[in-house]
């Protein structure tokens, strides 16, 4: 048997060099479904976190460790998977060395502030920014909690800029989909509104629920006999408070107004209690029991 | 081969005649699980709706419907799991006919009013009501969601009156650990305090939070890209609205204690993000982050 050079024989991924910005469940998953899908061919790690790094490097998240000067130098694409906070200093330290025809995305819970982040750091290059949004579970992270799995059959928001190619849109969207997410594109406010209501809220109103049940005297015994309901409602509570106090409060305008809107019907819900009114309070509990048994996950 | 009279090899069962008054997910779920832990003979069921009741016998968790009174009559255990609203009529209805021997318990959510409707209804009979409150997801509803082993490894709560007798506290706890519960005993007044925290107000919480989406003239667009987050913070809020109408408004004092530091927390939490307080969100997001992480159920 006789063969010719393999290497021209083998097309190169669609992504030869990948770099993810921030290694843990979010990053480390789109790397490793990438991976599994023979999307990229190379993966390099940016973060902050020496032993997460090195971990994932372990784990084969990524090839190597580089900094951001190096990834933004080298990648062909680059994923921002850390707090959305930090990316307008990562932008900035890329911007000079950004390899021609290189994209950047994000996986960023927000979007409007994202874009005027990446418009600021990155000036004329932010047409080169492609702002993204997979709607995936954060309650676990980390590196270890990495799983090429995760995205399959989820939800990930585009919200392009009009600077935006639409090539370079679809080369982002062919990698979301590469890793089985189904990628559907969104103004950047709305996406906004809409992620406060359904996302940040819950998140919102577990921490606080689980914050006060933290502070109370008999807390130990409170946790002793709660069972499933407490279980599931705080779940989200769990996840990383770096990155959900970014999420609030590059969302603040949005949180507010959903916030307003929820202490209305909390208002309302305390007044049916205090006057005893059952027939007020049913009505409101079995409009909230008939719209969640009506809802179905990913319709 | 010969035989003798099988019944006189055969014990009877430590329940010979149950009655279950309220044969959803929680009373069916009681019977089955008794059931197949050859614990009851026969079982009455005792409700409202006639088409639930014919379900429960078609699904065999009773052996035959009948009235509150000739449940009474007849039955050695007598189960509430109707909503605790109802019960102070039931045991009025049953008071004159009750066998003399048979006790009564039940699955009420809330404890302090619940004996005081059952010492009304019953006077001095009130001797053979032991209240309970098994801690058991009920998110589902109606005959077909009973489970018997629904009860495996939960937990359920006797808050035993000054005037029962410890045999008949014996009873209905042999008959939860028959079902696979473990029985705990506490003081009603402290139940209702700690059951408020950990159950009643994720559901209060949840159902007013749902119902502010439920409102939102962009709902649907919210629900088609809600995710897991959504899903398990939510989940609570499709139960029962009339039996969770009961329970905050039999459990109203507790629950207004609790509501009042709740939005304690929620103030503060708001404060921090229109303050733009980076650290002071941080400092409650992970003080809520450690809490539920250190959380194992049933511990």
């Amino acid at each position: 048997m006789t063969a010719g050079p393999a290497d021209a024989r083998v097309p190169a991924p669609p992504i030869p060099v990948l770099a993810v910005v921030g290694v843990g469940l979010i990053g480390g998953s789109f790397a490793a479904a990438l991976r599994r899908a023979g999307h990229v061919g190379r993966v390099l790690g940016v973060g902050r976190n020496g032993p997460s790094l090195e971990r994932a490097r372990e784990l084969g998240l990524i090839d190597e460790a580089v900094d951001a000067a190096e990834a933004a130098a080298r990648a062909d694409l680059i994923m921002l998977a850390a707090p959305v906070g930090t990316f307008g200093a990562i932008l900035a330290e890329m911007r000079a060395a950004l390899k021609p025809g290189a994209i950047v995305t994000d996986a960023g819970s927000t979007k409007v502030t994202v874009a005027q982040a990446a418009r600021a750091a990155l000036g004329e290059r932010v047409a080169s920014f492609i702002p993204g949004h997979p709607i995936a579970g954060a309650e676990k992270i980390g590196p270890d909690a990495a799983d090429p799995g995760l995205y399959t059959g989820r939800s990930v928001i585009l919200t392009p800029l009009p600077e935006n190619l639409a090539a370079d849109v679809a080369r982002v969207r062919a990698a979301w989909e590469a890793c089985g997410a189904r990628v559907l594109d969104m103004d950047a406010a709305e996406h906004d509104q809409v992620l406060a209501s359904v996302s940040h809220m819950p998140h919102f109103l577990a921490a606080v629920y689980v914050a006060q049940v933290a502070r109370s005297a008999d807390c130990r015994r409170r946790l002793a006999i709660a069972g499933t309901g407490f279980r599931d409602f705080t779940r989200i509570a769990a996840g990383s408070a770096e990155m959900w106090r970014d999420i609030f409060l590059s969302n603040r305008a949005a949180m507010k107004a959903e916030l307003a809107q929820v202490r209305a019907v909390l208002d309302e819900a305390e007044q049916a209690l205090d006057a005893g009114d059952g027939a007020a309070l049913e009505a409101l509990l079995e409009e909230a029991a008939r719209f969640r048994r009506d809802w179905k996950p990913g319709h």
